[in-house]
C-alpha cells in the first residue's frame, strides 16, 4: 500500500539508460521478469559492482576496477609507444580496429578553459611525468580535429618535444566532431597507420 | 588478473537486455560509469530486487511483490466486470488507453496443447473459480483472434455461461498477431468499448 509497486520502480529506473523511453522501459521489464530473470539478477550483481568499484586507472586513467589496469600491467606491450585518446571507450575502438600494441593514457577531454577545464583535468601533469621517464619513445594522439583537440594536441606534443618524444597525430579522416567509437574499424585502422609528425 | 575485467563483465552482462547488441552495451556501459553512476547503482538495487521479489499476484495472476497485486486490493474498482488478458503487459497498456475500471485475469499465453499449454498452465480452473463465485457479472476477453486465442476465449466462454456470468470480447480492429502492447490507446480504446457478446 505505502510503497509503489516493484514493478513500476523497475520500469522508472530503466529510464537511466541511454535511449531508453517509457515504452522500451515497459519492454526491458516484462522480458527480464518472465523470460530472464537469471540474466537480470547477474546483470543487477555486476552492475552494483561496477558502479561501485570501478574507478580510474593510476598510470593511464582508464577505467578498471584495479590500481592499475589490464593493458599497463600486460608484459606484452610496447611501453615505448604510447596512445593519448580523449575517453576510455576509444581505447576499446582501436584495440578491436588496429594492432597497435603500445600502450594508452585518457584524458577524460580536451582543453576547454571556458568549462574549467585545464592541463590537471585532463591529467596532463601526469602524462608529462611519463613522457619525462625516457621509456615513451613516441606519443600517438588520437584526438579528435576540433579545435579545441588541435590545442590539446598542441600543448602534449610540446610537452613531448621538451623531453625528447616523438609526436604523431592520426590522421585525418575521422569526420569533424566524430566519435572515434561510432567510427568503422576500416577507417580508424586507416586513421592510425597513416599517422604524421607534429 | 585470474578474473576478467569488470568493465567487459558488465558489458556482455548488458546483452541480456532485448535489442542490445556488442555497441550499444559498450555505449550504455560507458555511459553509466561516466556519466550516471547514481542511477546505474539505483537500476542495479531495484533489479536484483525485483528478480527476486516480484512473483504472480494469487488472485489475478499478474506480477507483483505482494500476495495480492494493488489492482486486486483497490476497493475502487469493480469487482463485477473481469478482463482476461494473455500478459501482464497488456494490463497496463489497457488502462493507459481505457477508462476500464474493472479488475483483470491473466492467462499467461493462449491454449496449445500441442506445446503442452493446457487449462492448467493458464490458470483457468483458477478463472473458473472466479466466475463461479457470484462476484463477476461480466467477463470481458481482451484475447488476440489467432486460432488458439479463439478456442481459449471459447473455452473461458463456456465456463462462464455455466455460471451465468456474461461474455464479451473486445472488437477485433487488433491486428492478427499483433500484440496489444505496441497498440496505440486510441485503437485500444475502441475496441475496449466495441466489445460484443459471444
Ligand atoms: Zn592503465
Ligand atoms: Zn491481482
Amino acid at each position: 500500500m505505502s510503497e509503489r509497486p516493484l514493478l513500476g520502480q523497475l520500469i522508472d529506473a530503466l529510464r537511466c539508460l541511454p535511449g531508453v523511453g517509457p515504452k522500451s522501459a515497459q519492454r526491458i521489464a516484462f522480458h527480464l521478469l518472465e523470460r530472464d530473470r537469471e540474466g537480470g539478477a547477474r546483470l543487477a550483481r555486476i552492475m552494483a559492482d561496477a558502479m561501485t568499484r570501478i574507478r580510474r586507472c593510476c598510470r593511464c586513467r582508464t577505467l578498471t576496477e584495479q590500481d592499475l589496469c589490464a593493458l599497463c600491467t600486460n608484459p606484452h606491450r610496447d611501453g615505448g609507444l604510447l596512445c593519448v585518446v580523449e575517453q576510455p571507450s576509444e581505447i576499446l575502438a582501436i584495440e578491436q580496429a588496429t594492432d597497435f600494441r603500445g600502450l594508452y593514457f585518457v584524458l577524460g577531454g580536451r582543453l576547454s578553459p571556458l568549462d574549467g577545464i585545464g592541463p590537471e583535468e585532463l591529467g596532463l601533469d601526469l602524462l608529462d611525468a611519463r613522457l619525462s621517464g625516457g621509456e615513451v619513445r613516441e606519443v600517438i594522439l588520437a584526438i579528435s580535429p576540433t579545435v579545441e583537440g588541435s590545442a590539446t594536441a598542441h600543448f602534449i606534443a610540446e610537452s613531448a618535444d621538451r623531453h625528447g618524444v616523438s609526436a604523431t597525430r592520426i590522421a585525418h579522416g575521422v569526420p569533424l566532431g566524430g566519435e572515434l567509437e561510432y567510427l568503422d574499424g576500416g577507417t580508424l585502422a586507416l586513421a592510425f597507420n597513416g599517422r604524421r609528425r607534429l
